[in-house]
């Protein structure tokens, strides 16, 4: 058999050895796992984005995967350590949210009951023998990673659970006063890219997508911009603005070769609204 | 047999392919070997730092892991280069400090003359072919790390040494005259979180671990913060501060869910102190 | 047989999942796969620097090594994905110029006309099911990565071509009216080392390489610097500017335990001019 792969995701960044040692324990217990970095680089303590991430990359991973995520503002609180598995992969970290919509999402997707389940992990057996009050990731999110990732079955590592802490991600809404639909900037990307929360789906009820007005506002200021749908960076010319549907299936604003959160004054969160271009109407 | 460990810290940062090259060359000689980074981020050529990163990662890895350190402010001087080996791990880098405090420790936990060894590093079959003047990371360490992780013997590298150059680490002080404790930010976290040079042993002349005043000054201003000994991140609100005992046995300086280094202007060097908390005295 | 190595090196940066979405991309097809990252730090779109990291690089990986480049600013449109195939190893990548440095020193050193084979991936049945026009790193470039570590041969991939894309990398000349040789920065590391395009062979002319000037412009300032060439940082005293042949065999301009671009003014394309020292003359 191959090794396993284990993925990390935290907000630790890689200038401490934080995550090496994660590695070092998990390595311990699975010699060999190919342990593979999504990111370090979430914003501190920010589950949605870390929830983002997740769903977005997982399904790119062998079957067997197991992803250890550890964005976990309450450590040392009473909020539970958890694991869940699927008939893809298996998934490690906090119960604060950061797993939930990937465990929803599963849920509908493989709708049989013993498809999709979830432990409380309980069971010190699978966990470093001395548990700090600040560094779960090491203590216990890693060794059970890598226990599962070795063959240790989930049902072993504590008492099943279907409560999760729920996570609500915002979501785009149809206005049909106006014909708009608002969405908003959800994450950006090194390149600048504005990815958005609005998907092909959403922008049906708008009719032809060549003929869509996407408009924001600059900053803090008034006056809006605006752009239409292409469907490739090179579609329009260096430096020109464009959206285009994504390589996560999102609406992103960009700018070809250039950075369009800075030149653009987006950030996360950033309103954008779209509708269906205007006939010209009698002045 | 699974496959070796070897991990890498160094100075070098990730922005180049310094990193990747001295990975090339380790792969070349030992396929297969599990490569992790400890970090690439220790500021340039601070021994320090990189002495206090090992030793704190170390004991995470699996026996037999080779860690190789390339801080190396003198590369192409006469520094030596050396390997270390204990019952439990080797070490691979220039003779300037940097693996001092992990040999003398493991000397200390292993008194037998035979156990940990430590080799100055004159026999070139076990480098690349050519030895540039600027890169022994590539050139040397990597090479010999990758050599020791399959299974050359340590004593075949070069003669053994026992002279190693020492390094200094700040270690706290008590000062009985105003019965505190003095002791100094060692290492600042990607959170901000600000870690002392100080253990649970150095608290113990103060008496109730509870009953602790812990002051600082403010950047350069005159007046002091102070807080108190908590457990747990979340046994505080969210902004405020608070000390505690951190993952690697060190007392920290934190705020909850904020970043502690920025908001009370404390770098590595400031210095911390610690009292019992005084009885209330008549005015 | 042991695990095959995938270098990776893109522009993509380390703060988003891009990269560990290709990672898992080729695990799934390459299971066990040594993926090792070059740098994902080359700044956004710049084709020559990555050329240069990929050529300086790739000599110091095993035998059979597959080396994936995404440098792409031109992706969804018509230029070519292409892979290459020498005696020592294989890259993929856009046919933007990246790979084609690479591709040409390969052609000089094994002249043979089958020895190093270049083809136009035009086969999907080695690429992802669904090919995004953003992302071909994830889409295409990973997934046949992963098949050629795997062992697909490289004919099968789609048609042998020999038209590629050329990319001109400035080179130092030698001006006979002067005596002077011109160069430049090519690239800065993380030290602050100014790393330029000048080899050991192009001072060749201009004698004694003891008795070279060598100057640069400050900044915009008029007032030249100047050193001399030296074999080791460790020759001058720390703080001190010296010029070395550096270890990918190039003139580096440097300071000692300091940051020579910030120190110096210099930046990438900054102009270098080196000359024999001039006798004294009579005054």
């Amino acid at each position: 058999m191959s090794s396993p792969c284990i993925t990390l995701l935290t907000d630790f960044g890689t200038t401490d050895h934080y995550v090496g040692i994660m590695k070092g324990v998990m390595q311990t217990i699975c010699p060999g796992a190919q342990l593979i970095d999504l990111t370090h680089a979430i914003p501190p303590q920010h589950i949605i984005a870390a929830a983002l991430t997740l769903q977005q990359a997982a399904p790119y991973f062998p079957a067997g995967t197991v992803h250890l995520v550890v964005v976990d503002p309450g450590v040392g609180s009473q909020r539970r350590p958890i694991a869940i598995q699927t008939p893809h992969a298996s998934l490690v970290g906090p119960d604060n949210g950061v797993l939930f919509p990937f465990w929803q999402a599963a849920r509908q997707h493989w709708p049989d009951d013993q498809a999709v389940l979830a432990v409380h992990l309980t069971e010190p057996r699978f966990w470093l023998p001395q548990i700090s009050t600040t560094f779960h990731g090491r203590d216990i999110f890693a060794p059970v990673a890598a226990h599962l990732a070795y063959g240790v079955p989930l049902t072993e590592l504590g008492p099943l659970v279907s409560d999760l802490v729920p996570l609500t991600i915002p979501q785009p809404h149809w206005q049909p006063e106006d014909n708009t639909l608002y969405g908003q900037v959800q994450s950006i990307d090194h390149f600048g890219n504005c990815i958005t929360n609005i998907t092909a789906d959403h922008l049906l009820p708008l009719g032809d997508p060549t003929n869509l007005h996407i408009t924001w506002e600059h900053g803090g200021q008034t006056d809006s911009n605006s752009t239409h749908l292409a469907t490739t960076y090179a579609a329009v010319a260096p430096g020109d603005v464009l959206a285009l549907m994504g390589s996560s299936h999102l609406l992103e604003i960009a700018i070809r070769n250039g950075n369009a959160a800075q030149t653009l004054g987006l950030t996360i969160g950033s309103q954008i609204r779209i509708a269906a271009k205007s006939e010209s109407r009698p002045g």
